[in-house]
């Protein structure tokens, strides 16, 4: 038994508000990108690509997008989860040190996909598989990972000249942080509290 | 840094022929599910559940689905793919311990879950991060685990009871095994070999 795979399970965290903006080595990233890379992919299609992110004017318009998006949550929301929803930082794309973007190519391995006949989306899981194995090799390297989701697709799409076809996945923000919390951010402020597991079982049929 | 994520990332397997069929400890069991229900989600939606398959009866069904929905997939292929394709086991429904059964409920945490405005399938990606949470954290205790997808989703559903609206998103057959082969089956039986990370780098832009 390894014990050190449930430390970084229970210590990884969603970092908005931590990263220090410190380069990243270029041996750390290829470990980090090699663990994602070796994921578990429907019919050994590994459909992912990643897109690293340096350019400050590409991260400043992707920002500037977020920001939009912020503002449309924001506007369905009021009363107490409009005030507590003010409070959350929801990324740190300007002061971590890099993004990388995962997109799911569902023409890779193709036209027969072995395992994914019958349900469309598998590939996409695979790649979802590939974003977690960076998550923990991350924070296994001291870095923290944000996942950005306040975008529109077509808009990541059109920035980064990905091609028709090919579907952006997750925005990660990658760096080194000055720590990690233990409790969620979205706890910490009050907007949501973890469930217990035993809330989540079924035994035979749900 | 840890070297252990490293060793249980690349160690770990897709497995269908090298379950023993032994019980798992419960309290295994609970570490793997609770280290699956810490991992990152939407809004901390935790939009995932578990069933824990152990009825024989069920698993016979199911089993007898994917045979069904194997030969379906074979009826697509011709020449050397299908026979390639004849090699290939494709699921341990029958010898592994357990299935566990992960799916995805859209309901949880809404109407207003923070992060999926724009993203619908941003809740279906938060149960793909506790898939490979529960993988690495079985691999840690030398069990394997299959992801099976040979299947209809309604079928699923019907099988086991699962209500309208949740989706299932994953079959997964675990317990301990004999060992864990090092290059995957599919790689293994000539279907598909594993892509080269620097095929899948890019650099601010596509």
């Amino acid at each position: 038994m390894n014990n050190g795979i449930y430390d970084l399970i229970h210590r990884r965290r969603d970092v908005r508000a931590q990263f220090t903006g410190a380069p990243i080595p270029d041996e750390v990233l290829h470990r980090v990108l090699t663990a994602a890379h070796a994921a578990p992919s429907v019919g050994l299609s590994q459909p992912w690509d990643f897109v690293l992110v340096r350019d400050p004017a590409l991260r400043h318009s992707f920002h500037d997008h977020v920001q939009h998006e912020r503002a449309a949550f924001a506007a369905t929301l009021s009363g107490a989860d409009a005030d507590r929803f003010a409070r959350i930082k929801i990324d740190g794309v300007l002061e971590s040190s890099l993004s990388i973007v995962v997109t799911y190519d569902p023409e890779r391995g193709g036209p027969a996909v072995l395992g994914r006949h019958a349900i469309a989306d598998a590939g996409l899981y695979s790649v979802c598989l590939a974003i977690q194995n960076l998550w923990l090799a991350a924070t296994a390297e001291r870095l923290g990972v944000g996942w950005v989701s306040f975008y529109r697709e077509p808009f990541v799409r059109r920035l980064l000249g990905i091609p028709d076809g090919i579907r952006p996945v997750a925005w990660l923000c990658l760096g080194p942080v000055t720590h990690l919390e233990t409790v969620p951010d979205l706890e910490r402020h009050g907007w949501r509290r973890r469930r217990p597991l035993d809330t989540v079982l079924h035994h035979d049929r749900w």
